[in-house]
């Protein structure tokens, strides 16, 4: 291609409503372009990442035995009523109407349409196991769409589904796919980890996603020097570091705090530090009131206490609650003196003492309260966060925790969708059973957004090599000089010829403005035919990410370029 | 690919609720399957085929020059507003609130906002010409969905625009994008013509659309025998054979008509011939009633009343304005009497005498009327749709009529697009222009449809070479025999080895189970391994458009086959 057919209206200025570098990034460069809130066009460059980051996809999905199918975005509202979903997601999910009142939501995934579809075709278990997949765009109602392509609300994703007989042959299929995650992320060049992950709404009970550390990330990654592995903070374990414990249990007193109700104010106004506080927070799960006791300053992991009390749903009581279960008014409540509620504490308060709770009473707190001599804990359990400080429960070393943005998720769905949509088969005794289900997704636009937080410098992007929208990219220093010209376009033709994909900027601008421009969109390979070197036969290679400039003789150009690019080696 | 590994669920039965050949054929076929209404998911030999007539139409708009760019489906509601189209296409809209009740529609199209992303980036008549294309799921929601893929709610529609600084330039793109156009359905294998057609809703000018003949067309294609060209019937012209006038014009009568209010009633019941009879329409257009006169067995071309009248918008007045104006029921309209209401005729109705029309007044209609002797035209000209029996206007050779489907559709939009949303650039002279406009816009699962419209037996689908899921498929008449077994997978791996799209059904079916299915989905080419054959060394080569038999040695059997399918000669 050359430039001046393209339409790469690359910027100078950092566009002000871009906060992450990806963002900014991909505007200057020429990539992307802003509709609406959350909603972009692919501009050709843009584009032209696009395809490459879905062929490396499609070519690794193909290779692990995947069959690619198309989806369509419109579903039967019906689907995710039956499904059970509707209620987990009906805030994201974007709704309509079509004629005849027929009530539709736009795909934000797709479990229940492959569940559906599967199901005109699974007889017996010899149908299974089966793998599917699409690159299909998705439709989310974000609260709050933001960094560019990273949180938007169309998006286009990889979801394979998986069709199992059986947990053991889930497994199988699991690691396939886990597999070629793993080659997907590498061909695209993301330094990334996989951490052990909630499966959240989705379902099931194992999940890992992938995730690539960028100082924008929304989610934490907690990791520990010398121990293998990798945990979204969602489920990662720790244990606080012990606090010298008084050594006698003192009276306890209650005392005034008019108009006190937050752990902040307490702080600020007592002077008392938060490791010394135990927060009472009323929870109603599945329809069951519990107290769960915190340190004051923890925080409460949702997922957790949900899989501890084995329940499907948890909230935060809603104040009338609060007020008839404590007799106080939100901001007082404390565990003593609740009548037939269950409380259960996170481990971190069975080391703590004579410490300070709600008195169950408004502008009333409790001092010097102990375990046991004041108030009774049904159940010890890991139900928080861990927070940055905590130590890893085995080796006793401290946890790291850092931002991160997840690009990939794969989970072990088991049943939960087979069963609520009916996708059965008969095994080999006749039996009928319900398929064993898997799903895995990964986020197409965000592995861009993710190699360009990875990959860049003061003056633009670095593209790693396979994803790049062009190879190679050639400038003349002086476009109006003929004999500079000429080589390019023989550069040019001999590098198509090669099967490189290469860019020549034919522009009639200054040879700053190229340079800045080629370094900013930053093709890997530079390709320099100026008149002074052109004296000797030579052109310059400039390499985008080392910045090196090395000299290559016009005879041996192309063939040198071509092997480095073959071969990734420049 | 091996047939064991994919999702090909072929069906002998024909499903009920599909009218149409080629919506027949898909399903059992094991191509596409129904989610909803107008709603489909496509399996992967479906998948296979969309993804093959997408790589044509890419690689013809690229080698045109088009640059490839991914646009939202989700458009900002007011942007319709602004445009104007929202009134106009408001039926066929999908629209939803997002959060903070912003309205969104999903794009039926894209010309309002690629021309507001072009604002972004044209600045000089330097940045034109320019044409962007993209390869993007369209949503609309359908009166009708039918005919499977032909008609649906969701589709995947290749839509190209040009940019042009004046009509000189556009006509230069127009001309590219047909060339391109014709290519692209040739490549399909498609026997298409280009007709001339009516903008409508897109606007501007001129435009031609794309049509294969089939019997489930929903348009009508219009051609005459020696006549070059082609046209859609809402464009064409065509002259009434002439009825024999007859010599005197009788005295005008008055005749009851109790409860008769419709042509196909005045015609059982008192065996007044159509051709008699002269039907008043009462039109409302852009505000101002007219009465539009028609030969009773005509149809009303809105398009081209809207054209003769300069109107914005015609529509049928409504009952109220129809008895305010006439003084009678609906049924009973008339041209004697009407007063300060403009009287448009068709030009049939010219050479009409003594015929029958309302009378303004219910249940009483006119007999023996004529022309200037009892009422006056303010205007005669075409304004109805041609009928099958009118001749061509200038050949006078009869024209003939045939259902169609539009797979293609080119428009010279003009200014349309770049007045109402501003997209405007500085001419050398510094002046401020609006930038001229086309629209080119392909329905990719049509082309689908269509080829299968146009290539099937009754044993199933002939695929054109270039768009078939595989284009060879291998089937052993005995699975379990290993001899036949060895060879089909060396074939198998000779094939893939010269680049050919081959699928081997390693069932262990009858082979006339395999030959069935091998018939039904219509692979190009069928290799057949069988024990007889082997034992001279041979194999049989099935071709599935000519179900012709040949038998070919082993050993050169890889080289034919690959010769005969780059040759696209078999």
């Amino acid at each position: 291609m050359h430039w001046t057919q393209m339409l790469i209206p690359t910027m100078r200025e950092v566009p002000k409503d871009a906060e992450a570098t990806s963002h900014q990034l991909m505007i200057r460069a020429g990539m992307i372009r802003k509709l609406s809130s959350g909603v972009y066009s692919y501009l050709p460059l843009g584009f032209r990442v696009l395809q490459k980051v879905a062929a490396i996809i499609r070519d690794e999905m193909n290779k692990a035995g995947a069959e690619e199918i198309l989806m369509p975005a419109i579903q039967p509202l019906d689907l995710w009523k039956k499904s059970g979903r509707y209620s987990v997601l009906k805030d994201i999910l974007i709704e309509a109407n079509t004629r005849g009142n027929q009530k539709i939501v736009f795909g934000p995934t797709h479990e229940e349409v492959v569940t559906e579809l599967l199901t005109g075709y699974v007889k017996s278990y010899q149908d299974l196991p089966k793998i599917l997949f699409q690159i299909q765009t998705k439709f989310r109602d974000e609260a709050r769409p933001r960094f560019g392509v990273i949180r938007s609300k169309e998006f286009l994703m990889k979801d394979a589904y998986s069709f199992d007989t059986d947990f053991e042959s889930l497994d199988k299929n699991y690691q396939k796919m886990y597999q070629a995650y793993c080659k997907i992320f590498s061909r695209c060049g993301l330094d990334y980890i996989s951490v052990s992950a909630d499966p959240g709404a989705m379902g099931g009970d194992v999940s890992h996603e992938f995730m690539v550390k960028i100082p924008f990330g929304e989610d934490r990654v907690v990791t520990c020097e010398g121990v293998e592995g990798a945990w979204n903070r969602e489920v990662a374990s720790g244990v606080s570091p012990e606090i010298e414990k008084d050594e006698s249990l003192y009276q306890m007193e209650v005392f005034d705090t008019p108009g006190i109700s937050t752990i902040e104010q307490l702080q600020k106004k007592y002077k008392i530090n938060a490791q010394s506080l135990v927060k009472t927070l009323i929870y109603v799960a599945d329809g069951q009131v519990v107290a769960c006791l915190l340190r004051g300053d923890h925080e409460l992991a949702e997922n957790k206490l949900k899989k501890i009390l084995k329940a499907k749903e948890v909230h935060l009581a809603d104040e009338a609650t609060i007020k008839k279960v404590t007799g106080a008014p939100v901001g007082f409540a404390g565990p003593i003196g609740l009548k037939d509620i269950k409380i259960v504490a996170d481990i971190s308060v069975q080391h703590m003492s004579n410490f300070v709770v709600g008195a169950n009473e408004a502008d009333k707190h409790l001092k010097n309260v102990n375990l046991e001599r004041d108030f009774k804990v049904a159940r010890f359990d890991d139900i928080r966060y861990v927070e940055e400080g905590d130590l890893h429960p085995e080796s006793g070393r401290p946890l790291k925790m850092e931002p991160a943005l997840e690009i990939g998720h794969v989970f072990k769905l088991g049943t939960k969708y087979s069963s609520s949509l009916d996708l059965t088969f008969l095994d080999p005794k006749g039996d009928r059973k319900h398929v064993v289900m898997g799903c895995y997704g990964i986020g197409v636009n965000r592995i861009i957004a993710a190699a360009i937080e990875q990959n860049h410098d003061e003056k633009g992007i670095c593209w790693p090599l396979h994803i790049a929208p062009f190879d190679v990219i050639i400038v003349t220093t002086n476009e109006s000089h003929e004999e500079s010209k000429k080589v390019a376009n023989e550069l040019y033709a001999g590098l198509q010829d090669a099967g490189i994909d290469v860019l020549y900027d034919d522009r009639q601008d200054r040879a700053g403005v190229k340079f800045n421009d080629a370094e900013l969109i930053g093709f890997p390979i530079q390709v320099v035919v100026g008149e002074r070197n052109l004296k000797n036969n030579e052109i310059e290679i400039k390499i985008r990410k080392s910045l090196k400039i090395n000299k290559l003789s016009i005879s041996s150009a192309v063939e040198h370029i071509t092997q480095w690019v073959k071969n990734d080696q420049y």
